[in-house]
């Protein structure tokens, strides 16, 4: 099994959160580029941890192109048990708690000031809550009611923003002892540069190719998410047009001339070009964050350039 | 859902392993009662965490004498969607991992040196590592073929020893700064300590009263697993014996008189006597151990005394 934590590391994945914890290392002064490498498998490690249970909690069979790891388990006790089903997601279950596991451990053995590790391995456990806590809004509010944008925003806060962009970067500067200052500059760039990565990924899953982004098209509509893309389309519907979308939203068997009417909405309604207009602007809002921050010019220019390099790499 | 974590916690369990987290703190020469005490709630809420996904995997409806929460997830929702087993699953999946970032939490801020914390943060997720090690050897070689007495063993020292007995007295004493021989010296009065629990565990889910253990009787039956008290009825056990057990050995329809059958042949054919003698001698193992060993007299003999009341408060 420790194997297919293996498999799943390597086979992919846009390597975001590494990417980030190295470069909030170095802008909070860091030089000791061999262990923060070393130590940046930690929250990829939890990454993948968290990406196996949201597998399973959303009932996704594909996951960076390949079958996701409770579907290749359930394939794989097919031949030998009537109990496949369950017995494929206790698999994934216990999976996501050993790459949990070696996550954490990997962190305590990284070559750090022992001070400095224990601040990472508690801001660690804080983004690990925070994005749980956007999981249950995510999964058990949309039961609820429709979202409200304030709602959208918040859940993107915790589920993406804290997790893939914010918590990586302040938890390298925290092994490079980064102060409370450092901290806040950093979460400035990173709410709107978290805000803008979430709507682009929206804006994919309806439109992207899937053998890019390794995920099925319509995936979101199917699970019944609410995205800014989805909220909008509705918002700026006509009624016909938003009982067509209501209708979409969390049907698991929503068919391809379903989406395509969804998706035509969003372009007709100017849901879309308003995404996209956002993206734009948040993208501009965390370039110039960045541009008033105190860290070191060279690190600076480098995360201007990786906001664009972050954004089409979901292109 | 932190609220079902803080009832999940309060409404009991045996708090063996917060009991011995604080002994074993004090076994290696630690003062500062208060903020081991502090620290003692990351274990229960580890334990908490594992307990929770546990009853996923092995399909428990009880613990500790309630619904478990992913059953308590299913009722809830099941007047609110016709999805409602899967939600309850993804309830209990996410409250669990929300229990272990809360648990490392409060280890990263308790009150102890930073060196020492890292380490008891280290040994923490190496004792997550091997437990899941062995819910895998428990859940999936029971599929393949019937266990050797040998690889029960082994699947306790994983999953019961190294989890409920030895992480948490070694955990308490890294956090006193205790060094590599005293950590042995844990150990090996562990692990027939663990054996024993184990054993007498697995006798009270045959014999025991379900309103005392807080589980049904018979658990580990309906789930097929092979503990020592079933797998010697089944050597000791003449070829008709034998067929009984194997027919309900993972027969979730289990009825009362095939339980009572089987608990016959378990008596009858000694394997409970077996199972008790051997619970004894490593009752008396473990004594031993620890009456060997460096720790201060005063804390010993308290040990000594504990290894009584962990087996009796099984009883």
């Amino acid at each position: 099994m420790t194997q297919d934590i293996k498999n799943f590391v390597l086979i992919g994945g846009k390597r975001i959160r590494p990417i980030l914890f190295y470069y909030g290392y170095l802008t909070a002064g860091g030089r000791n580029k061999k262990s923060i490498l070393d130590a940046s498998l930690s929250i990829e490690l939890i990454h993948d941890y968290l990406l196996i249970h949201d597998d399973i909690i959303d009932r996704d069979e594909l996951r960076r192109g390949r079958p996701t790891i409770h579907k290749r388990y359930q394939k794989f006790y097919q031949k030998i048990s009537i109990d496949y089903e369950h017995l494929g997601i206790s698999a994934g279950i216990i999976i996501g708690n050993l790459a949990s596991a070696f996550g954490y451990e990997i962190l305590t053995e990284s070559n750090f000031p022992d001070s400095f590790k224990t601040k990472a391995l508690k801001k660690l456990s804080q983004i690990i809550i925070g994005v749980q806590a956007g999981e249950i809004l995510d999964v058990f509010l949309r039961l609820d009611h429709p979202l409200k944008e304030k709602e959208i925003f918040k859940i993107i806060k915790y589920k993406t923003t804290g997790y893939s962009i914010e918590g990586p970067l302040q938890l390298g500067a925290i092994l490079a002892g980064a102060n409370q200052k450092a901290l806040k500059d950093l979460s400035n760039f990173a709410l709107p540069l978290g805000n803008a990565f979430q709507i682009q990924d929206d804006i994919l899953g309806m439109f992207g190719d899937p053998g890019e982004t390794g995920k099925p098209v319509g995936g979101d509509l199917r699970e019944g998410k609410q995205t800014l893309l989805i909220s909008k389309a509705k918002e700026l519907a006509n009624k016909k047009e938003k009982k067509i979308i209501e209708r979409t939203l969390g049907n698991p068997r929503l068919t391809k001339n379903q989406l395509k009417k969804v998706r035509k909405i969003i372009v007709k309604t100017g849901a879309l070009d308003f995404c996209q207009k956002t993206v734009t602007k948040l993208i501009n809002q965390a370039k110039q964050k960045m541009e008033n921050s105190k860290s070191p010019p060279k690190i600076k220019n480098f995360l201007i350039l990786l906001v664009d390099s972050i954004i089409e790499k979901e292109k």
